[in-house]
């Protein structure tokens, strides 16, 4: 990048973003009138820590970026997304290629959703650091938040959950020479996750009449385990959790129940809702899973399989920045590339819209 | 940092934020009805290059950062703010007494504009990074585009240059023992800028009746030569520069110059527009300069002050951030603390308006 310069390396950039895009000090977005209004959310990805570049595929660190973002859109209500401005901090020495696919994996994941690369900037770093600002519109009466759960709402979520855990630790210990395709599938929900911006929507549409709007809800980003925390206990609720979304392909593993509530990044939502609507959004789609019940105490309570007991969540933690390992430090070993590069290659070309 | 652990420290910056801003999974930020849309500007800054723990105070840090992203909306036209959300990376050592002291800064220099702290993420990192995305907005027939200038067209900026740079060198140099008054005066430029939100509203106020919305602008952050490159040179013009805007008290400097041209951080607006109007601009606001005028040549010529004769300007590298040396890479020598603090002491506790 050090021979690059600065002004090169802009330029070359924004090719990722609509023409003129990134010609000015900063960008616009389209105006929102009532009754939407805006929705922005940050997270900051860091090398070694987040990703790494022996073991994360480039595409994947702008994908699962640009997701995680678009992700935290969706658990506020969000339904359109305008796009994402990116902080990069990187050193001199990190070889062009492995940014340009960074962003293209970026605006592979903005263009499922019809985002953009609104802007950004470029700083010298020891490491390489990835700032992004998600910006999307919601309708102002239409927002989740994660307080507003009652006792006896149903607790339902968009999806399965542990299959990017599950996907992880087969990235960081090593998978088969041959992997199968479990393997296959668990890696690919780790590096290529979806944003959840169809639930929005959906939640619109399975509204019973003349209920009023009140969804509680949250991403899974952290896990299963602490989005019904921060649902539930953080509000003075608990929780009675009778099945766990574990996937059918998963649920033969040892350690499937720990990666199905601690493991995070499914990036899926997690709701309390009114249980005729929470049985509406069901019937209407079958990919959601009703896992529980809101109580009025404010213990966790997950229903034993074997004896239908109802028990304290089993132990497991959700991932402190500031702990002193993180998963991406417990050392790795090289697991083949292609077989996991389910994606189709990235555009590197710019969108032919104007700026 | 670690033994306070994310949840405590998550909690303890909310306290910036107005009441339940950080409760979320995302920000909501107000509607914007047309004309107005919004206008969004990222910045990152990183320890050690932007700033340092031993030479640069935390709440001058926090400061720095927001207003930096202010001048980028400013440069855009924008008048109002929203806020800012912030990426922040820090390492599990980091004493809290500095963060809190960073975050004062910004939430004071977010209060002299109405913004509030938004949003944001924290995450481990191996040092401090600082990554910002400001939120504002601005009416869309009033926007400022870097493009636009026309040959003919006065140059003006907002204020004098150079003061910050100066101020930047004291502190990487040292200072005396007992600074004079221009010494306190540059090293407070440095530290506590101001973003030029005040502009957008004195060019509406002094646009001439009949003459349209034509306002080429950007703002000093990279030195006033380069804020001329991207306005005139970039676009394929020319500029002739007959006036540097070196503040009074540095004009005896052997280096005035090369601070004013090249020095940078001064964040003030550099606009070309048609003569009248900038005729209207200098005599409603005695502040501004008319340092020159565009022309349809592509070379940046300046007047000497001598013989009065056109020359290229002189030798000049704006700062890139890919280069293997930065400002704050050259060593650093203590220089005293609290004559510098000239900013009242910053308030930890938050507005009482609702998230």
């Amino acid at each position: 990048m050090a021979e690059l310069g600065e002004k090169e390396l802009l330029r070359r950039l924004g090719r990722f973003a609509p023409p003129g895009q990134l010609a000015d000090d900063a960008a616009l977005v389209p105006s929102t009138p009532t009754p939407r209004c805006g929705v922005v959310s940050s997270d900051v990805l860091v090398e070694d820590r987040h990703f790494s570049q022996t073991t994360t595929p480039p595409e994947s660190v702008g994908w699962r970026a640009v997701m995680a973002n678009l992700s935290d859109l969706a658990a506020m209500g969000a339904d359109q997304v305008v796009g994402v401005t990116v902080g990069l901090g990187c050193p001199g020495s990190l070889p062009w290629h492995w940014l340009k696919s960074v962003y293209g994996g970026m605006v592979e994941a903005l263009d499922q959703h019809g985002g953009r690369l609104l802007g950004g900037d470029c700083v010298g770093s020891p490491m390489v650091t990835l700032a992004m600002t998600a910006v999307g519109t919601v309708d102002r009466q239409r927002v989740i938040r994660r307080r507003g759960a009652q006792a006896g709402d149903w607790l339902v979520c968009s999806g399965p959950h542990g299959l990017s855990s599950y996907g992880l630790s087969l990235t960081l210990h090593g998978v088969s020479a041959e992997p199968g395709r479990l393997q296959a599938q668990a890696v690919a929900a780790h590096r290529y996750p979806r944003a959840r911006l169809d639930v929005p929507p959906q939640l619109r549409a399975s509204q019973p009449p003349g209920t009023p709007w009140r969804v509680a809800g949250t991403d899974s980003s952290d896990g299963l385990a602490q989005a019904l925390h921060l649902l539930c206990g953080e509000q003075g609720l608990g929780a009675h959790v009778h099945r766990l979304p574990i996937p059918a392909a998963l649920k033969a593993l040892p350690d499937a129940e720990r990666h199905c509530l601690w493991g995070g990044e499914d990036f899926e939502l997690v709701l309390a809702l009114e249980p005729s609507w929470a049985q509406a959004l069901l019937e209407r789609d079958p990919g959601f899973y009703h896992v529980g019940t809101v109580t009025a105490d404010d213990q966790l309570l997950l229903k034993d399989a074997q004896d239908g007991q109802l028990r304290p969540f089993p132990s497991g933690k959700p991932f402190d920045h500031f702990s002193q390992t993180s998963p991406m430090e417990t050392g790795t070993h090289g697991i083949p590339g292609p077989p996991w590069r389910d994606r189709p290659p990235v555009r590197t070309q710019t969108p032919d819209s104007g700026g």
